[in-house]
């Protein structure tokens, strides 16, 4: 069988780009930068004598569009973009594959597949400037919140709207880019892991089931300053304490809901003196979960074994939310068919939530059909120049992606 | 029986103190201002009509001297200096109750009590201002350490041996004071408590079994920081896990030891943001025990938890001593005498360790017996504008003290 799909050319090219857009330090693509114009030219150029449609659509994102036998579109995305020293395959490697599967599908059905095939290159989804993640996605699935990103200002004070400008996007017409969704019948994205999981399982991919519901507090203990020295245990008011409890107990939080995950990030006391029991305790704590209900079930007993530690250590607690997030759970279907082509690809697929949020998440909110593959990631690091995927296992989901492709564009075209 | 003895007029004294050198946000006594050269002339002046021989040492301490048949002197120690907004009490009711024990043996004995009876006025044993406590004691003591103390500056950058310059002081000959000590037999020195145990057994006074030893230690974990979404639990390599289980283990520590004390006062995240587990985190250990082994053997127990809970978090620990000090227990004799003192006085005695570093202590390391008397405070809090005491406890403890000098200098007699 002489399938048209060359399995080592995006890894190829992931090596070009590397060499053209990163240092010593890792990849340099920092969205709306003149390293980050490169990556996109180098990406228009490995699309040429393809018979695409491209275009900007009004949020930056870049469309590169193979007509089919039906408007009805099988989306492909990723991003060009990176963090500052950032992984050579984070955003990329989906981009790249992307490319290959339309050369693929363009050579298989001379030039006119069963259904519309799109890439898209998400404008700007690490957020590494502004600080806020997904925008292209965002405002194409209508969910940005524009007047948060109308005042967000980067290092040099300068302005999201007016960088936008610079590269001749208009702020105030970001959101216009949804009708690129109009047609969209499914929306694949393929991914390194950026986590240990797939390493640990010694698999090369997994499909995965969505991405976390997050759920974002600082969590406040009152106790009572007193002299290290002359207070008894037992009189001691100690708001460190109470804290300090938590953090066990979040292992159990974590545990009893099955595959969520929990995270005390940051801790600070006051008056944070050797000589004196602990005042206030502040930490804050991050929970995830692919499931709502256990998401609740997990911030619930969170809050429940606070106030009990509160109550033990004579202290008093309060809660503050910071940020949060709903699950986002991807296609059921598409799912089946992403474990479908893990296994005809390498025997064995292994279902996994996403930690971390993609543009994905976007996509499938805005009500497309959507499913992520993962690849495995060594080390289980991610933005981070030492991120890395053997170049078998790169190899590996460039063509399971590309079954997946097919096995969508099948499924789209049956309707 | 008419006793010479006026219990209350001490607290009438205090109250002329805190009128003439405290403000609505406590006393400010602080050593070397001008309020606290106030308060040493009004001390100075309620001692007028004594036949008292005074002088300052040459580390700034007053010694008001009454002459007895004997050389060997029984001393009664305080310190009119304050912290800034400070508490009424703290250190200047142990002088103004020596003024009126003074007062009462001259009358009794004629101006010639049976050995030499010598009230000293600490010179600032807060350290408020060079942030070094026990100065004069430890001056006198010998524990002063020279080169430390050269090289100690104020907030305005002031050297404290310019400092003490303008105060009439030469620095380089501090330790002369040490004379001081010659024919010193005893040592005596009342303070309130600081801390909640008399408060909490319902008695007024108490008998002091000497100072802590200190054990202070930072202690850091070196974890891994990895991505809250994307890392697993068991996979985490969490320094903040194992830094908190050591504060529930603290109590049990200290538990063990019988009345030491255990304080972990601040605790510090890195890389400290809420999306990452914890890379390193330092927390700070006090410790405290009157009876060294068990000191050591809190500090040992507090190691081989950190190692444990390195151990089961995959993590390292390494622990670095930030300061100590050995305990100070008091004379045996003179606390069978501190105790008699009081159980004639209100019937019931209680034998406490102090947790807060006294001049005392500086005075027992330099061979003195020694002993102090704890007058119970209210809400268990010092160094504080609220710092109070009852003063029908006022009352008994000078009423206490005196028989405790009283029963000092017949002990001292006998040799």
């Amino acid at each position: 069988m002489n399938l048209p799909l060359n399995r080592k050319r995006p890894v190829a090219e992931l090596k070009e780009l590397r060499a053209l857009t990163g240092d010593a330090n890792g990849a340099q693509r920092v969205a709306f930068t003149p390293v980050w114009l490169k990556a996109r030219e180098f990406l228009r150029q490995k699309t040429e004598g393809l018979p695409l449609e491209i275009h900007n659509d009004a949020a930056g994102n870049t469309w590169f569009t193979l007509r089919g036998a039906s408007e009805k579109s099988l989306l492909i995305g990723g991003h060009m973009d990176s963090v500052p020293d950032g992984g050579w395959l984070d955003g990329c490697l989906n981009v790249l594959a992307g490319v290959e599967i339309l050369r693929r599908i363009n050579t298989q059905y001379s030039g006119k597949p069963p259904v519309t095939v799109r890439l898209v290159d998400w404008c700007d989804e690490e957020g590494a400037r502004f600080g806020k993640s997904l925008f292209g996605s965002s405002a194409c699935s209508g969910n940005l919140d524009m007047n948060e990103a109308r005042g967000l200002v980067d290092k040099q004070g300068i302005k999201l709207p007016d960088a936008l400008k610079n590269v001749g996007i208009d702020f105030e017409r970001v959101k216009e880019s949804g009708k690129e969704l109009k047609n969209a019948a499914a929306y694949l994205e393929l991914h390194i892991e950026q986590g240990p999981v797939l390493l640990d399982l010694g698999l090369p991919l997994g499909a995965v089931l969505g991405t976390f519901g997050v759920e974002r507090h600082a969590i406040t203990f009152h106790g009572q300053a007193a002299h290290s020295g002359s207070t008894p245990m037992n009189r001691r008011k100690d708001a460190f304490l109470a804290a300090a409890k938590m953090s066990p107990e979040i292992y159990q939080i974590a545990a009893r809901s099955g595959n969520g995950v929990c995270t005390i990030g940051s801790c600070l006391t006051k008056p944070g003196i050797v000589t004196s029991v602990v005042e206030e305790c502040r930490i804050t704590l991050d929970q995830r979960h692919l499931d709502p209900a256990k998401l609740a079930t997990m911030l619930a007993e969170a809050k429940s074994a606070s106030e009990k530690f509160a109550r033990e250590g004579n202290v008093k607690v309060s809660w503050e939310r910071l940020w949060q997030i709903a699950s986002r759970p991807f296609n059921d279907e598409l799912i089946a068919l992403c474990d479908d082509a893990i296994r005809e690809t390498c025997g064995q697929s292994h279902r996994l939530p996403s930690g971390p949020l993609h543009d994905a998440a976007e996509v499938a909110s805005a009500g497309v059909p959507t499913v992520m593959m993962f690849v495995q990631s060594l080390h289980g690091i991610s933005h981070n120049k030492i991120e890395d995927t053997k170049e078998e296992h790169l190899e590996l989901c460039v063509t399971a992606f590309d079954k997946l492709a097919e096995k969508a564009m099948q499924w789209i075209a049956r309707g």
